[in-house]
């Protein structure tokens, strides 16, 4: 487990209360963050689509563990006692029995069905076993559990404030990192490589872009290009330290920079101060949203919003966007990721990630100067 | 697009050729590598929940893209004409609506439904979805979809082969990259970069285990325990190329090994040249594992097969397993997976990846030696 036990109880005590108020007897979980979370069960194997995994959270007691055999010792190594095994895959029943035993005594089941989930098992499999549990009602319990994962404990800051100072670290070797004539993705590559250098554990995610005004989107795969003088590289990278990311991403000027870049870069760092001082326990994401949307004078690129959760996932709940009324709390993980288009060309990105608190927010990332940095 | 456009031209023809017998008039597709196999659209950002990605495919004509505005650029690179974009994130209607219109033509819609697929957008959205195309009846096409992608094709094998010898490459550096004293963590790291040296573009997937006797499971991430003289070490990675994984790992000992893990690897390595010399066009999955099972005397481990598919995905159907009756065609790019408990302690693993072809399969990775290799 990459926590203390009491941590992971915290959790449960938290989620239980919440589950009381909503008259949900049980969560049937099987995402790989929502079972790391309640269970403390983390593994790369989550890679292969062959076998599921689920936990059941009751209202009352310990979660139970519904797993392969393959990932019983492993579990074995968490705080959850009640782990129930079946030889996975199993072609004629994978783990449906047992979720049918494990739910049989409830009656209002809840599950993720909203935004930003999906359902990781085979949809007729949950068929089944909603055929098999007739006398259940099945209800979404989405918000209880972005919510409670919204907000971060003080252990799980630390290993947000940690893989951000060592993505930092990476990215101040930019100058010996990156070089006129290097192709794209062998910046890529040595930026992964000063990651994992540099103590991240993993580097899940790494997307960017070039061009001498700004880039087209923010989500490609890296080609061969050469980086060119004059040009703008910009990384975003999601690197992680026991299972927690960080998600922002630097801009750099290679020997030279168009000026309309280099205004675009002062416009996105003053966004995102205004950012930093609208981040207050009580503010919304939507007044978050119009703080920085005000500096940017509504200029849009095709991003959609400016920053969200962070977490065990790249990308959490909340949304900074203007129909998000989530109100800010203290202990929420979040980047504030302001972009714009630059006038007659692409697009710059900023990006820093922030921790709420009574007053001004807590730097994770080592604050981006305004002026673009010239390698 | 990691493939000429004539290789995706190939895919469609060849699944609308099985949409057209299983009277499916159009595949409702959402998995990253559902959505990148019909379109090319290869990118990092599935990491972020937040946003659905979807294909229609339908039995005439080009795939049509519904995505979010946010990869517009990046579609606009492949080979599909048709691509329909809305704001994403958009909490009223993350395009549903957009979905209910490219569909509302069609009376049998087909859907990943069966073993190793999920549904990858919010259950809610789904039975919206199906609520407004209520007159469509919603089929399974797992096996039709799983069944076009375990036959690669020459440009998709050529992928693999290179991924295989990078890994190779990686593994053959065990000597300098290992040592005792080392903490296991370190030694994942090491070879994580090492990878990345040797041309890898990413390592999804890195799991390993350690000890004189073998380890308890392959699923662990790794903690700081440091390396023992007499340890074996065992690094199972699934590295990728432009999106294509290789799947293997090896085993060392370090310094001296103990008589049974040295007779459990040569057990093993025994049961991958059955393995070998069973894998022909006309066989089945069960009768590759059967040759490899009598090799190993039916002592079983905890992970249910012994090899699967390997692609886009690190795994992907079919399972070498006794219940699996699949027919081995050329093409397939398969994993032989043997594991067995060594007798008083952990377990063994030991994996290659091949090729099926007319006659011996080819080898993917160069072959382990029968020995144990001793750093």
């Amino acid at each position: 487990m990459d926590f203390p036990r009491a941590e992971y109880e915290a959790r449960l005590n938290r989620a239980q209360a919440a589950m009381h108020d909503a008259g949900i007897d049980a969560l049937f979980l099987m995402s790989e963050p929502d079972v790391r979370y309640f269970t403390g069960f983390r593994t790369p194997f989550w890679q292969s689509p062959t076998r599921p995994w689920f936990v059941v959270v009751p209202v009352k007691g310990g979660p139970v563990a519904i797993i392969p055999e393959i990932g019983a010792a492993l579990m074995a190594q968490t705080w959850v006692d009640d782990i129930r095994t079946w030889a996975a895959p199993n072609m004629d029943d994978d783990g449906i029995s047992l979720l049918s035993d494990a739910l049989s005594g409830f009656s209002t089941i809840g599950m993720m069905m909203g935004h930003e989930t999906s359902l990781r098992m085979p949809l007729s499999d949950f068929e089944t076993l909603r055929g098999r549990l007739r006398s259940a009602q099945f209800v979404d319990a989405t918000r209880i559990v972005q919510h409670l994962r919204m907000v971060k404990s003080g252990a799980e800051i630390a290993v947000h404030a940690e893989i951000c100072t060592i993505a930092c670290n990476a990215f101040d070797r930019a100058a010996e990192l990156f070089h006129v004539g290097q192709p794209l993705d062998q910046a890529f590559r040595a930026f992964k490589i000063a990651l994992l250098e540099e103590g991240a554990e993993d580097v899940p995610y790494l997307v960017g872009g070039r061009g001498p005004m700004g880039y087209d989107d923010v989500i490609s795969p890296p080609d061969a290009t050469p980086l060119c003088e004059g040009d703008v590289l910009m990384l975003d990278t999601g690197a992680t330290l026991r299972g927690a990311f960080c998600d922002f991403d630097r801009n750099f000027a290679l020997g030279h920079a168009d000026d309309a870049v280099r205004r675009t870069h002062q416009t996105l760092w003053q966004a995102t101060e205004a950012g930093l001082a609208a981040a207050r326990p009580g503010a919304t994401c939507a007044d978050l949203f119009a703080a920085m949307n005000k500096v940017i004078g509504g200029q849009s690129s095709n991003v959609g919003r400016f920053g969200h959760g962070l977490g065990m996932q790249l990308t959490e709940q909340p949304s900074i966007i203007d129909w998000d009324h989530t109100v800010l709390q203290e202990g929420m993980v979040m980047t504030l990721e302001p972009s714009i288009p630059v006038s007659g060309g692409g697009m710059l990105v900023h990006e820093e990630n922030i921790v709420i608190r009574d007053g001004t927010p807590d730097l994770l990332t080592r604050r981006e100067n305004e002026e673009l940095r010239i390698l």
